[in-house]
């Protein structure tokens, strides 16, 4: 029997739940929300704009089914002829640059083979990176990993530095989290535990987004620091048009265009060849966007 | 014997007078000159900023060689081990926001098969159609192309519509223009012509854009139509890392990555369902962003 109707009653939820706390926390904007129909499926993306905290923002669920493709076949990595998918996505730009990009995303896949799985992660992408709030990011994340399983963060966070890496830039997106993919439920039991693994992440992530943002959205700026911000963000544009699966996969299978690209910053800059100035807190930032970090030990 | 000397030839030559005569166009910024050596192979990078008509533009030549990777094969369509390739590609986009982006590249692969083809293209994105604009830039491809073959306009114009479109968006890129890829040379003597077609090409481009930016470059602009441009760019920013094959072929192949992205816009952005006003100029742009318009007409 499936079980795509249970999960999509917690991610309804999970959608629910972080709209109400991140609107606690963003005191000057609030959530749209505008449910979408296609022949794909259907669901309610929640965007928040303009705010004090958060300058561009979307929380989004979706469940869809349809035909694979061969291009989803290889570019997902599954076999089957119908999947059924749900899932919560959601990234914030900030205002304030020195507050981080935060994505999250968990999804449910079912195939007419009989083959389901959970998949998802969280990551940041801070603009300015400080090594103790990546510290507090990731420990709060191996929390939740370890009430699950001891081998969950190492591992997811090791997928998480190969998965988050734009190549062509030699850099990670930002301090990395965790990815995981094909997570598959061997018993009933099972199920229920890697569903409310992924319940749980959608549950830390607006509180733990809620800190950050209030850690740092008063920190004054300059200028200069906004224009490093949309560079940050040029490449943030960078990797999910050219790697983010997610992305590919929504556009591919002819998903809502707007609620896709709701996770695109408000505004972005590409400069040729730009280098931050020697010894800059810029400088420092780009040579810490490495694989294998320990962010643990901040 | 290979004619692959003869082709970068050309084509660096056809890059110089390309940026000798821009620069007589914009006389407030000139050419950076950037030389670069990869492993892959090199090439010379020649970026224009922050001028009076072209905010930000790039011509580039290169010449690489290398094993065709299976992804290659995949995204390019082609067989064979080792491979030879040599363009010029080359985006502006302008100050103004009723100055057009314009697109020019002309290519040339060797495989060690012994095949070998010519591509290349040149298209127009206004970020407001002005449909004499169009016409007149769509009657000037023509005649270059009648020169050579009484079927190239119409086929490749074809061509254009189909490759520039932007599938998620349901959108063309622009107003479109010429592109075509893997014509192969039957004979010396055709080999020639064909050269001859894309160096005819390269030199028309620079004297075509002039043209347009004197036409356009001091027409009145207020902030909202700075806007609507910056989101008409963030959908060239989308075409060129989705579709775009040189794009994909240069990331992948271990080009030189600020080259290759060069083409991004200086600034982007992104604004959830944005809609222009009703009966407004970008709504009746909007409107011709479509296949199969014929722009000789006007």
């Amino acid at each position: 029997m499936s079980n795509f109707n249970t999960v999509t009653a917690h991610y309804r939820k999970i959608q629910e739940e972080a709209c109400a706390i991140l609107e606690q926390c963003e005191t000057s904007a609030t959530f749209t929300r505008d449910p979408w129909n296609k022949k794909i499926g259907q669901g309610l993306t929640r965007i928040i704009q303009g705010g004090d905290k958060i300058e561009k923002g979307a929380i989004n669920f979706s469940e869809v089914e349809g035909q694979v493709s061969n291009q989803m076949a290889q570019a997902l990595e599954i076999e089957g002829s119908c999947f059924k998918a749900t899932g919560v996505s959601s990234i914030f730009h900030p205002k304030n640059p020195f507050s981080p990009i935060i994505h999250m995303n968990i999804r449910y896949f079912e195939l007419d083979n009989g083959n389901c799985w959970f998949g998802g992660g969280i990551d940041l992408s801070p603009h300015y990176i400080d090594r103790k709030q990546a510290g507090y990011f990731h420990r709060s994340i191996k929390k939740v990993c370890d009430d699950f399983n001891a081998d969950y963060y190492a591992l997811f966070k090791k997928q998480a530095d190969e998965y988050f890496y734009l190549t062509h830039r030699n850099e990670t997106r930002g301090v990395g989290g965790i990815f995981f993919d094909h997570l598959k439920p061997v018993t009933k039991q099972n199920f229920n535990e890697l569903l409310n693994f992924t319940v749980q992440l959608g549950a830390l992530y607006p509180r733990l987004y809620s800190q950050l943002l209030d850690d740092t959205y008063s920190a004054e700026y300059q200028q200069k620091n906004k224009d490093w911000q949309d560079i940050r963000r040029s490449r943030y544009v960078e990797f999910n048009l050219l790697f983010d699966r997610g992305t590919k996969f929504g556009l591919e299978s002819g998903g809502n265009t707007e609620s896709i690209l709701a996770s695109m910053p408000p505004q972005a800059k590409w400069a040729y060849n730009f280098e931050p100035d020697k010894d800059s807190y810029e400088e420092e930032t780009l040579s810490l966007l490495k694989k294998g970090i320990n962010w643990l030990q901040y």
